[in-house]
């Protein structure tokens, strides 16, 4: 990787980073959401609209975004995801959406059994232009420290 | 749809389904790593092998998974999923693993503003045939009552 790393002591919390702008693509979203969630307003025009006023994507799809947009920063060195909470799919999110990525670092502390690694805290939102939140959720993650 | 939809009545705590079993394709895996989550644990085989001693799974692979194999089972009258919880990735999913879905109806409750509907706390589990469950996580979601 070109770019520095981000290790556990860069991860001050309270700080955090906001991605570029993202355009939804309708023909991706389709083809996802037909390889893992075909649900009829998913894939289906007359569907969508009828149910939400056009095509929305599935959580999964938020989330795929999500992760996406997560490489597209500067890299954490980040050894292993514990987990996420508080999966939320606030807002429905529709082809030709701009979203951005927002991380946050909410928490941190060292690891009780390897001085090489800390946990962090983070929620990730992703942010309409208009300033709508279509998902928000948390993910501990084992960061590796820095190395001295 | 061709099978009997389920509704909120037929599903009872307590109670649940499980799925067929499913054999993690490699190439599938790699392929979407690559779109979504390219770590090198992820899409290079040397990274895999020197990290978790194999390729692994994106987490977000494992939610795919999971959702794909939500479709191969009797379909829920889903209005829409309020949010996970408690997403938790316990071990590693490698290729060629077989894995099957477990669905467990936890709670349920009708809404208060809304007859047609209740609110239903499902948890997923993805599970190996040597008993290891890879993912787990609860989904809270809008189901229809079973029209009268």
């Amino acid at each position: 990787m070109s770019r520095a790393q981000l290790y556990f002591e860069d991860l001050e919390p309270g700080t955090g980073m906001t991605g570029a702008v993202h355009v939804i693509d309708r023909g991706e979203l389709v083809a996802f959401a037909q390889a893992w969630d075909p649900l009829p307003f998913h894939v289906d025009e007359a569907a969508g609209v009828a149910a939400f006023g056009s095509l929305t994507a599935p959580g999964l799809y938020m989330l795929a975004i999500k992760q996406r947009l997560v490489h597209q920063l500067p890299p954490l060195a980040v050894l292993a995801s514990m987990g996420y909470d508080e999966v939320r799919f606030l807002a429905p999110l529709r082809p030709g959406d701009s979203v951005t990525l927002k991380v946050e670092w909410l928490e941190r502390r060292p690891s009780n059994s390897k001085p090489d690694r800390g946990i962090v805290k983070i929620r990730f939102s992703l942010v309409t232009l208009a300033g709508t939140t279509v998902l928000s959720h948390m993910d501990t993650v084992l960061v590796r420290r820095r190395p001295t």
